[in-house]
């Protein structure tokens, strides 16, 4: 039995979705960050960090989205969400998701949270101002080099789909135009309409 | 044959270690940062991200630390550099690494690279200022939560010990006092003395 540690529009939709798609046996807690409770002392136990995703499992509690994915991708190969048996092509879905972790969400994170790199409320400002630019870039290049059709690694769909499409979601609020991006666009609309999805997105909005 | 793009001072150093432990039959470029070589065309061709570090296999190039940390771990299973048939485990590795990736990493960037995130001299230098604080905080949660002992994950010597120690070089320029961390300190002073790690610095200094 697993248990996600979630909040609504965050990027633990991603492993939400992938441990739905792979069938887990696992509950869903949602977080309150309305009130704060991801800095909680209850919640810093589960995960020290203060953040979500946090999976608890029978042998510990792990972090960060990509090992995350990975985990629910090896512990239930059956899915077929990563190919766990080429090691090229595994690195390939690693890379696709470690840079969306330390390059795309976190030029993201410099709109709302610049108070984790700057205490200056100027420099906070101009951080903010430069999200549409860097994130656009991170768009750019995964539009024109990383992203290979119809699904993100070509033609099998994988964890990185269920990533790409929950940092998607926030594109517009950090200013960038998606129509600057057809392939990334298109797949965002595929992915929503794509059942599990709906059902996860559904779910957390319900605090379910 | 591999052949991995470097410059020294960088995380390509846990990549070049790993290879170098493993026993890869791997070639070492180097990348003249002194000359903006990582933003040239012909370096662009290998790594449209203009970084380093890049790992070009038959199959086609890699990036990102963690994914290449661990595409060498499982294409050379006989060197042991992480725990491959336990998923849990393995998840922790790979955890860990993307914390270095995208937290740690991350904020010894706004050092240097601040204009990746603010055009604002002022702002570029709020962020410089905050830097002993934020690679602190990530130190602090690192001695206090993740390290095991002896090393990161234990008894078993693991890729994460090789980018831990890479890190680590930052601290002093980071403004950090390493007498903050003693396990953190002790770990990289051991690892300064392994014979392989010496061996790959005193090469990418000497630019071989």
């Amino acid at each position: 039995m697993l248990t996600l540690y979630y909040a609504p529009h965050t990027c633990a939709l991603a492993s939400h979705v992938a441990l739905e798609q792979a069938g887990a046996d696992y509950a869903a807690v949602r977080v309150d960050f309305s009130r704060k409770e991801q800095r909680s002392e209850p919640y810093l136990r589960v995960n020290p960090k203060g953040r979500v995703p946090s999976l608890v499992t029978d042998r510990g509690i792990l972090t960060e989205t990509p090992a995350i994915l990975l985990f629910i991708c090896q512990s239930h190969p059956a899915a077929g969400l990563a190919p766990l048996d080429d090691a090229f092509a595994l690195a390939q879905v690693n890379a696709f998701n470690s840079y969306l972790c330390s390059t795309l969400h976190v030029a993201h994170a410099h709109r709302m949270r610049g108070s984790r790199w700057a205490d200056d409320p100027l420099a906070i400002a101009a951080m903010r101002k430069k999200v549409p630019q860097s994130v656009g870039d991170c768009y750019a290049l995964i539009e024109r080099e990383l992203f290979k059709g119809p699904w993100v690694m070509g033609e099998q769909y994988s964890v990185c789909d269920m990533y790409l499409f929950t940092l998607a979601q926030w594109m517009e609020a950090d200013g960038v135009d998606p129509a600057r991006f057809p392939k990334v666009s298109d797949h965002r609309l595929r992915m929503s309409r794509h059942p599990v999805v709906s059902r996860i997105i559904a779910a957390e909005l319900a605090g379910l």
